[in-house]
């Protein structure tokens, strides 16, 4: 009998995610060397508590469907493994309740700790004689995963930034003669820039917004950034800043950070965008107007890249073939074709080398002034927001899927997750 | 020879502002009652300063291409003329300046305010014998003209607001186990609701996203909400809110108003996203994000509504017929059929009855408790979102036209705008 896979969702969720869960399923229902599909119940957590959500019991259809819904179907977690010496109960617990659904196949959806969950329970798995294959699937919005050209999730947040900035660029140019001249977007991306330097794929002629990108990897300079927004306003007659949430300065700070008290005199962390628009309201007096995306940037699955959407396919469907090829302990990759126009296909990497290394954006793809993104950087982003995948409509909204979540019996004891 | 006509947009910006200029030049074009259509460089402004684009030098691939553009292609001001008393010297430089280019039409795109001055300059034209007809064209995402239906506008922030909050409220679904319990989405409307109301439409069935509306019609009691919030987390599992920003506490003070200081001391108004969530960490614990949509909401033409689009584009049209036909001092309105199934028209409404009056949310389209939509609501908004109008999209991009915009040669002296 064909041992079942176990396939779970980690960490942010992403307006693709379950695109790779479709691929995973569909890839699985065609292979004979799998049976069952379960999905974690809130991720891994779901392997712990036992509760797992049978997929056969879901329509074809709505399977398919989950190729244009967002976020996570099955749940997902914020739950990082300790090491195996720290915790190793849970460790046993995971490989204890994979035994008891016959469960040969880890299918682990996520970021850099995802993938060193992974990798963790592979060596395990091999010491301890457990007979379990484990693939890593990449998703993270942050497109900060070494060994592969990008991420699954990625190529989404950056076409929803880069036509918000677009969009909101044309709003302000709008307005500024007699009112707002100052636009700031705030957008994700704690450690590493990619997101906000989508943003500029809105604008490529000379006084195109955006006209400020301030990335975490280039240090905050409030004197030289309100220079240059006044340079700007001066020139363009308005500017368009889309900022990173990462944003620092010298000593570390975070930008968001800028020491607000509420009423009680608690201090709150403001947001970098509000905090941006108080300096240059204090310094120029300007009108302005902010926005934070949030989860609505990562969350868009309206505006997906279709490139984006056909990568986390494929590495979902790739990582049951891998899985079916008897390879363990690897993670499908993407990989860029030489040509200049682009071109992907699917690679491998070994999960020891992808687990806890961030990839940030090189320094040549920020301009000299630190404010903008370099040619380089467009030839690279550019394809990752190709395409249009949009969902099925009814009675104008999207018709996202919400699956029934039919949960296995269970068969052990209870295990208390903290 | 027909006297031309002077198009100007007014006040804030909407993703389908341009689609009523569409059809206002479109139609211009297709009457001999019309020469040319000049556009006012930054609305009203334009006229004062004898910026008259021509819009005869644009192409008709470039007018065509407006209807799916959004913002204003013209410029569009925060300028409201003074009465007539008080600052006759506008009104009879407007009168002047059309006088010299031959202008016999006024075409005024905008809110309550703009149907206020055409008004006035449609009176003051027949007081003093200046052959000028003027006309409305209605347009404002806050949908609080009186005697239309609706504005056009609005169906596509409310398609965005719905959009947006069902995303959002499936991401924090899957969070919700081990993170992000609650969700703030804050959204435009100063002083009414409908564009909060809007965010009602994500969700119908039990426990669905969003679980708490607040709308400047309603008191805000923050012990009262507080409570919603938490029985809505033990509940359900998590909470997903849509505030506008106009709600307000019993004694008029904005929500947004928290009194929140910067480490100058200076009061900052935070916007109510973040102030709510304040108040939601202070005294639950939860871990909140929030999203502040501003002018993302308003520019998403990429996710218009096909119906708003429509009728924008019908106003706009209406608006010249009505010119031709020798209406004045009147503005197209839209008209719900009487049928179950949503069908509409072109109206018309005497500008005297449109200028200043501002339609709030009637209490029957909140439900009792005052934190959601009835469905009263529910159909009244519904078809407002209905349909999608893709904009046309290059290398993953919408291509969005920027006109040339060239100015008319000037005729008469400068004047001083302040």
């Amino acid at each position: 009998m064909a041992k079942n896979a176990f396939y779970a969702q980690s960490g942010g969720v992403t307006a693709v995610i379950n695109a790779s869960a479709c691929g995973v399923i569909q890839a699985a229902k065609r292979t004979r060397a799998i049976g069952k599909v379960f999905a974690g119940k809130n991720g891994i957590i779901g392997a712990l508590k036992e509760e797992l959500i049978d997929t056969s019991k879901e329509s074809a259809k709505d399977i398919a469907a989950l190729k244009y819904t967002p976020s996570g179907a099955f749940g997902s977690c914020r739950y990082k493994l300790k090491s195996v010496e720290d915790n190793r109960a849970e460790y046993e617990r995971i490989l204890e309740v994979f035994k008891a659904h016959n469960i040969g196949y880890f299918f682990y959806n996520g970021g850099g700790d995802s993938q060193d969950t992974a990798n963790k329970l592979a060596q395990l798995s091999q010491a301890t004689g457990a007979d379990l294959t484990c693939i890593g699937i990449p998703k993270t919005v942050d497109n900060d995963l070494p060994l592969t050209d990008c991420c699954p999730g990625f190529g989404s947040v950056a076409k929803y930034v880069a036509i918000s900035t677009l969009e909101a660029g044309l709003d302000v140019a709008s307005m500024a003669e007699s009112s707002t001249k100052v636009f700031v977007l705030e957008v994700m991306g704690r450690h590493a820039g990619w997101i906000a330097a989508a943003g500029g794929l809105a604008g490529n002629g000379r006084g195109q917004p955006p006209h400020i990108i301030l990335f975490p990897e280039i240090e905050f300079d409030r004197k030289a950034f309100l220079r240059k927004v006044k340079e700007t306003v001066n020139k363009v007659g308005y500017c368009v800043v889309v900022a990173s949430e990462g944003a620092r300065y010298k000593d570390g700070r975070f930008v968001a950070d800028a020491g607000m008290k509420d009423a009680f005199g608690h201090t709150q962390l403001g947001g970098v965008a509000p905090t941006l628009v108080d300096m240059i309201k204090d310094s120029h007096g300007y009108k302005c107007h902010w926005s934070v995306a949030d989860y609505l940037q990562r969350a868009a699955r309206h505006i997906a890249s279709a490139t984006d959407v056909e990568q986390a396919y494929a590495v979902g469907q790739a990582a049951v073939e891998f899985a079916a090829a008897g390879k363990n302990a690897v993670m499908p990759t993407i990989v860029r074709g030489k040509k200049s126009k682009y071109t992907w296909s699917i690679g491998e990497a070994p999960l020891s080398k992808v687990a806890n290394v961030e990839r940030m954006m090189p320094r040549s793809y920020i301009s000299k002034d630190g404010y903008g993104i370099t040619a380089k950087a467009r030839s690279y982003l550019q394809p990752l927001i190709s395409g249009e995948d949009h969902p099925v409509y009814k009675d104008g909204m999207p018709q996202y899927v919400r699956l029934k979540n039919l949960l296995v019996k269970k068969k052990l004891k209870a295990f208390n997750v903290d």
